[in-house]
């Protein structure tokens, strides 16, 4: 199933290359005054809804994907989980572009372990990226992102996707710069998620697939999943030994090599097998 | 007007050594479905609220303080943004202590930026502390935080004060090691946050506040906020540069000189002018 939100919080099923509009099946979910619950609502109650978005796929209105304001497939993550140099292509043209390192030492992850993007960068795909300093190099990097679907803490590397919802393309845009990654990758607009959300039933096995980014038609990323440093299910159980991971929480897998600046006006293509595409522009702030 | 939450998500007023139940003023807030806004519900509709609570306190049940489960101020943040190593002398004791540093050379506040920590870390008082890994060095952080009361972007620092919707006690708990601070500072249980919210007004400039943290009866952190390098406004007016602060949003604005080691059953009491003290157990996880 390829979930995606669109134009006033509208509910979508993919259907080709038309959206059905499943809204209504929302409203099985409560409502809530102060506090709200700090998970997703709509990813902890995804099993439960799935039948009910099926049930009114059924002669549902649809509009055409090009013309769908595409939101991020999750709407209310509790935090943003990130893998940095989880690629050893991309360790490698990190360690030797000092318009990337800033000459400092380019830690494995290993050792820095992961970090965290604030949740206010999150945007769709149609939203797209804005540029707050274009005095500095912003790079685009194209990772496969996981969903969590359930609360997970201390979860062992075999079990670890039982606890995905699904998964999604993730662009983790970077200000170059000597500022801790945490903040660097924290601007509005920053954390790209789309184009959908297509459930972990569809995909599967996570590694194995591949990743193609590019700007204004260059090729600039080519990857495949395979090659991540620490896997999907490895670093799910090594995050979940840090903290709770949460339904809705989004875990951003890292970016493989090919990361390079783009600049208002240009659009990015990208692309991952089983999810499908998404075209991303670029503008001035 | 101090605000707090409490034993089962009841709204209080402090009134000397009690807190009055307010919770009926929080009638005002409508409820919502799916997705809910990013930002927290009190604090963005708190000046509507203060005459509502005025309202309700008047013949209000209460409780002792003592006899409160105090959950944090701030139910639903959206972000939690952390000043690093803000005081001279935290800095040199930092560059001093191999246990803290790891090797590492610190670098100054100015360059390396903020951070960011996990919102699934955030505890009230009386939660407290729980130690994930007690092989590791977990050291106590005290520090004001001032929680944003008004969407924020790019404000000027002559105006950042207006966009404070109070300040309340912050444990910025901490493993040592050689990871970024995202990590090392969102395990669960290592955002403390209490006792209450001292409204803006109440507080004023809030530089010249003392602070001062014991474990177990022992003096370890002593110093005041004129001390920042980078003080409240600079910090807001700064942060605000990068991405947009929402009403509900944690600043911590760092912690002085004294940090050091604690372990489960000792108890951390965290006290700063005009705002109160709290005790935090800590306990194993």
């Amino acid at each position: 199933m390829k979930i995606c939100r669109y134009n006033d919080n509208r509910l979508g099923l993919l259907d080709g290359e038309r959206i059905l509009d499943v809204t209504a099946a929302l409203d099985a979910l409560p409502a809530y005054k102060y506090p709200f619950p700090r998970t997703d609502q709509l990813i902890s109650n995804l099993e439960m809804l799935k039948g009910r978005i099926a049930e009114v796929a059924k002669g549902a209105s649809s509009i055409a994907v090009a013309d769908a304001h595409l939101l991020p497939p999750v709407a209310n993550p509790g935090k943003v989980v990130a893998a940095p140099v989880n690629y050893k292509a991309h360790l490698e043209e990190s360690r030797n572009d000092v318009e990337i390192n800033y000459n400092r030492k380019v830690i494995e992850i290993q050792t820095i372990g992961l970090f965290l993007k604030s949740t206010s960068s999150i945007v769709g795909a149609t939203e797209g990226v804005r540029i707050t300093f274009p005095e500095r190099r912003n790079d685009h990097e194209i990772e496969l992102v996981a969903v969590i679907g359930r609360t997970a803490k201390n979860v062992s590397v075999e079990s670890a996707l039982d606890y995905v919802a699904g998964y999604c393309i993730g662009l983790d845009m970077t200000i170059r710069g000597p500022e801790e990654r945490s903040l660097r990758k924290s601007l509005d607009t920053f954390t790209v998620l789309g184009p959908w959300l297509v459930t972990a039933d569809e995909i599967g096995d996570p590694a194995g697939l591949q990743m193609v980014l590019t700007v204004n038609g260059e090729p600039r990323q080519n990857a495949n999943t395979r090659d991540l440093i620490i896997n999907v299910p490895n670093l799910i159980s090594w995050a979940s030994s840090f903290y709770t991971l949460n339904p809705g929480d989004i875990l951003m897998t890292g970016t493989p090599e090919g990361v390079e600046r783009v600049v208002a006006g240009d659009t990015i293509d990208a692309r991952i097998d089983k999810i499908g595409s998404m075209q991303v522009k670029v503008r001035a702030a």
